[in-house]
């Protein structure tokens, strides 16, 4: 899906900015840039805000009109701040993102995609917008609404690479694991837990800490605290350890007295 | 939710960086700056890159340590790349924002959450991230995968601001209408709609388009054609105007011939 997606800056006044989409985009492994009409390009300034995202700027394809940067397109989606006379259909970047890989996965052929910016200091033009199919707004403070380049177009590949990685089954969004990564060691059994409590709660009798009498809810709570961390096997072994030294104190402590 | 986040960057070495975290910040209306031992601040370059934050870098607070910045912290998040020599908690920017949001909705006072960011070459330090609860982690290409600071910032921030959005009835998020954005003229009726429908199939006849004999497919393609563009009042107006200016260039042809 992210192969088959397009950046089309229009008419960007900095050429630091153009390094910064450069380097926002391959972050999260977008590849096609298109300038149409840049005030300033190539540029050491963009090579430089680009830190090592040269390829792209090296493989970017300037052209002189909208209508060449779209060839081919088949969706095509123009950034936009909110208010318009005519409204046009308007969707946020995770919504944007959603109806793209929708589009790629109703389709047999991958969909060409364009994400078209406009100039820094007013966006894209009315005529400009009208050739989208959709309007993207990032819902920004209403106060200060207007984000940088390079950050519009960050948030956008980072929606679109969520969206991408979301499909694909052995992305690190559908690991297995709750934690999001791969632990390094398995996680203790049920019953390890339970051998764990029941030390634990031998100990804290053995201390004095616990009265078996009156135990309140104190081991309800530490059950809680501890499950709610999800242990992993040798962090019950260490926890285990921490009690059977306890209880060893204790004992030495008992025959000393 | 978002006035009891802060963003914590340590030992900033660009100043511009700093600029730009302030207007990545205002624009997701995230106010709270806390700067650990920066290189060089206050500073020109960081006022340039705020473009009119300069509210935020202004209220920043200058700290020495880590620990000084997390004062008061009830949920600290530090931003990491993935691998990691003890694996911790990690959460993508999604996560991250949605148990922000569970954390505030659950508690009764405003539950205070720092963000916290390293340096840009080399990131936080393993202590630092040992004294946070999650590490979040951008899913970005692992071929290019260290986002400028203040687009890192963006992220995290946008993502805040979506839950707050989500949380908030009022928000632009929950509008009702399906465009994302208030429409400017009611929507057509079913029976605007389907007289509409008529109409087009009648003057498509006339024209000798259509074979009534013989209809195909035809009104079902353009039936689904219109309905997916979901058409307001206005529009079927000017539809039905076409149509009729269409029937009366056909009946003069026929006295003509």
């Amino acid at each position: 899906m992210l192969a088959s997606v397009r950046i089309v800056l229009v008419n960007t006044s900095h050429p630091g900015n153009i390094g910064g989409v450069a380097r926002a985009m391959k972050n999260m492994a977008i590849s096609k840039l298109v300038l149409v009409d840049p005030k300033e390009f190539p540029s050491e300034k963009a090579t430089a805000r680009a830190s090592g995202a040269t390829d792209i700027l090296e493989s970017a394809e300037v052209v002189s009109t909208l209508e060449q940067a779209l060839e081919g397109c088949q969706l095509v989606v123009g950034a936009s701040a909110r208010s318009r006379h005519i409204p046009w259909p308007v969707v946020n970047p995770r919504e944007m993102a959603q109806q793209v890989a929708a589009v790629q996965k109703e389709s047999d052929a991958a969909v060409e995609v364009a994400l078209v910016f406009g100039r820094e200091d007013r966006g894209l033009t009315n005529e400009e917008l009208h050739r989208c199919h959709r309007h993207v707004h990032i819902p920004s403070n209403p106060d200060f609404s207007s984000l940088n380049l390079a950050a519009a177009v960050q948030v956008i590949c980072y929606e679109l690479r969520m969206a991408a990685l979301a499909e694909d089954p052995a992305s690190e969004l559908n690991d297995v694991s709750r934690w999001g990564t791969a632990w390094d060691i398995e996680s203790a059994t049920s019953d390890e837990l339970e051998r764990f409590f029941e030390h634990l709660e031998q100990a804290l009798i053995e201390i004095d800490f616990l009265d078996p009498d009156n135990p309140r809810q104190l081991m309800t709570r530490l059950r809680r605290l501890y499950m709610r961390s999800h242990p992993d096997k040798v962090e019950i072994g260490i926890l285990r350890g921490i009690l059977t030294a306890t209880q060893k104190v204790q004992k030495q402590g008992g025959d000393h007295v």
